[in-house]
C-alpha cells in the first residue's frame, strides 16, 4: 500500500498530536491525585502547548522516514520515533515557559502565554501576586516538562546502545540551549559584548541545537544511520536553525507586521542584540541609531525611522547576505554528502524541502 | 577486613562528595566551550552546593549497605549506589534552587546563596539587572541540574528492569515534590485554604518524598529488596520526613536561634502557613495573632509576643505531639516489617538511628 508524500506528512502530524495529547492526558489524570489547582495547571500548559505547527517533530518524523530504507509509506513510523519526535515537542514546551519566565513575556504571537492567562485568572490580592505566582507556576509546569522529555528519551523502546546515544543528544542539547539563553540574558543585561560573532554562536545554541540539529540527528540515531551521517545533520541543524533565527530578526525589523506574528519593531523596543544591531554598531550610522534603540516608548513613526536607518547602513543586505550563506552552507554539505553516500537522496530532498519552506519565509 | 560503623559511614561520604566533584569538574569543563560565563555560572554553582551534610546521598547508602545481606564492610557500595546517592543530591540543588528563585530569597543559613551572590558579584546597571541576571542564571542552572539528576539514573549501570523502576522513582519524586511546592506557592497567595490537611500533605509532597521517601526506596530497589518492603520504606520515609519538617518549623518559632542557623522568627515575618499557624487559627487566640502575623517589620519583641501566644494557645504542644506521632508511626512500620522479615534488624536499626539523630535536634 503506497501513500503520497503528503499523506503521509498528514498521518504524521496526526500521530505526534496523539502522542502527545496522550501525554498530557496521563499526567493531568496523575496531578488530580494532588489537589485542583496542580490539575489544573496541566490542563493549562496543555491548552497552551497543543495545536503548534510542531515543525521539529514533523521534521524528525520525515527525515527518519526518508532515511529508512526500502519504505513505501508511514507504516514505518515506529513507535519509538513518534514517542521521541513528541518529546522533543515537550522539550521545546519547556524551553519557551523558563525564556518566558526570565524575559517577562506575558504574550506569545499577540495571545497571552501561559503566564500570561494564569495571571489574569487568579483571584490574588494585587497584580504582583498575580503576577509572582503565574511566573512560578510556569518556572514548576517547565520543571515538569523538562523532566518529561528527558524521560522520553530514557525510556525510548529501542536497543540499548542506541538509547545510550539518544540520551547523549538530549544532555548536550539542553547544555548547549540553556548555555544560549544564559548568553542571551548575559548579552541584554550589557555583560557580554554584542559582537557578530557571540551574537550568531548564541542564536545557534540557543534555538538552531534544539529545534534543527536535535530531530535531524535523532532521526539518523533511529534510522541506523552511520556516525559520520549524524555529524553531518548536527552541522545542517545549525545552518538551518540560524538561516530560521536571523530570517526572524529581519521579520522583526523589516517585514509585513500584518502577515507575521510579533509585534512590529518589538525587538528595536526592547534592545535585543541581533546580528542586524551587531553590523549596525560597525557602522557611522551607529551614533544616529543607539540613542533610540532599546527605548520602550518608541512610537510608530520612530521606529519605522530606526527600521530605514538600518536598513541605508546595509544591515538588512548583510543579514539577508548570512541568511543565504547559511542556505548554501545547507546546500554543499547535502550534496557532498550524497557523493559519499553518507546521506541518501530521499533524505537530502526532505531536508531540501524544509529549506524551500524556509526561503519564502514571511511569518 | 572489617570496619566498624563510623568508618564506612566516613567512607561513605568521602566517596559521595568524591562522585559530585566528578560531575561538577565534568560539567564546568564541558562548560568552557560556551564562554566564560556559563563556565563561571558552573563554578559558582559548585561553590554553592558542595559541603553540605550529604544527609539524603548518605541515608541511601547507609541503608543500601544495611539491606545487603552477608555485607562485612563498605566493599559492597557498589558504583551504581553511589552514583545514584550523588544524583539524589544534585536533585536536592536543583530543587533549593528554584525554591530560592519562587521564594525571592537571596541568602540560605545566613549566608548569600547562589542567586546572592551572582547578583553581588555582577557589574549590572542596577540593582534590579543584577537580580534579574541572578534568577534568571538560577532558573537555568536549576534546569541543568535536574536534567543531570535524571541522567544519573536513567545511565544507572543495573539491571534494564531496576533502572526502570529507578526512573518510575525518580519521575514519581519529581511530579510530587513539585507539586508540594506549588502547593505551597499556592497557600502562600491564599490561593488554597491554609487548614492542617492541606499543610501536612503539602510537606510531605515538598520535603519528605525527596529527602526521605526517595534514598530509601533507591535503597531497597538497589538491594533486590521486594515491592512491599519498597512500599512500608515510602510510609518510613514520608513520616520521618514529615517529623522533619515539623520540627524545622518548631525550631524557628520557639527554638534557640543562635544554634539553628535560620533567621529568628522569619516564618513568623514571611506569614509562612506552617501547622503551627493552622492550629493557631483554630483557637481563640488567633484575633490576637493574625494582625501581627505575616508583618516584615515585626520587631523582636513583638516576635517573641508572637511566640509566646503561639505557645500559649497550645499550637507548640499540639505541632510537638504531631512529630511524635511521625516517630511512633516509624517504630510502629518498622517492627511490623521486621516481624514480618519485609525488612531485616539492621535496616531498621540504620533507620532508627536517623530517626534518634532526628530526635535531639536544635538546628
Amino acid at each position: 500500500m503506497t501513500m503520497t508524500a503528503a499523506a503521509i506528512h498528514e498521518d504524521m502530524g496526526t500521530r505526534i498530536e496523539e502522542a502527545l495529547r496522550r501525554r498530557f492526558v496521563h499526567h493531568s489524570a496523575a496531578a488530580e491525585a494532588y489537589g485542583s489547582e496542580f490539575a489544573a495547571l496541566w490542563r493549562a500548559a496543555a491548552d497552551h502547548s497543543l495545536g503548534g505547527k510542531l515543525v521539529r517533530p514533523r521534521l524528525l518524523l520525515d527525515i527518519h522516514h526518508a532515511l529508512t530504507p526500502g519504505d513505501v509509506g508511514s507504516a514505518t513510523l515506529t513507535p519509538a520515533a513518534v514517542e521521541v519526535a513528541a518529546h522533543i515537542e515537550l522539550l521545546h514546551y519547556a524551553f519557551l515557559l523558563h525564556d518566558d519566565v526570565i524575559d517577562g513575556d506575558l504574550t506569545r504571537r499577540k495571545r497571552p502565554n501561559l503566564i500570561g492567562a494564569l495571571a489574569a485568572g487568579t483571584p490574588a490580592a494585587t497584580e504582583e501576586d498575580a503576577l509572582h505566582w503565574a511566573r512560578s507556576s510556569a518556572i514548576l509546569m517547565g520543571d515538569l516538562l523538562l523532566t518529561a522529555a528527558v524521560m522520553g528519551f530514557a525510556r525510548a523502546d529501542v536497543p540499548a546502545d542506541v538509547r545510550s546515544r539518544l540520551l547523549d543528544l538530549v544532555e548536550e542539547t539542553i547544555v548547549e540551549t540553556v548555555a544560549g539563553e544564559h548568553t542571551d540574558v548575559a548579552l541584554s543585561h550589557g555583560i557580554i559584548a554584542p559582537d557578530l560573532t557571540t551574537i550568531l554562536s548564541m542564536s545557534v545554541y540557543k534555538t538552531a541545537t534544539y529545534s534543527f540539529s536535535l530531530p535531524l540527528r535523532a532521526a539518523a540515531l533511529l534510522s541506523g544511520s552511520s556516525v559520520s551521517a549524524e555529524r553531518t545533520l548536527t552541522s545542517v541543524g545549525r545552518h538551518i536553525g540560524l538561516a530560521y533565527q536571523l530570517q526572524d530578526d529581519l521579520l522583526c525589523v523589516f517585514g509585513d507586521h500584518r502577515a507575521h506574528g510579533k509585534d512590529a519593531f518589538s525587538d528595536l523596543r526592547e534592545g535585543k542584540e541581533t546580528a542586524i544591531i551587531a553590523y549596525a554598531r560597525s557602522t557611522d550610522a551607529w551614533d544616529d541609531i543607539a540613542p533610540r534603540f532599546g527605548s520602550a516608548e518608541l512610537s510608530m513613526r520612530d521606529a519605522e525611522g530606526l527600521r530605514d536607518q538600518l536598513r541605508a547602513c546595509g544591515a538588512e543586505a548583510f543579514v539577508t547576505d548570512l541568511v543565504g550563506d547559511q542556505l548554501d552552507a545547507v546546500h554543499t554539505l547535502l550534496a557532498d554528502a550524497q557523493l559519499t553516500g553518507e546521506i541518501g537522496a530521499d533524505a537530502a530532498h526532505t531536508i531540501l524541502s524544509t529549506v524551500s519552506r524556509l526561503e519564502g519565509r514571511r511569518a
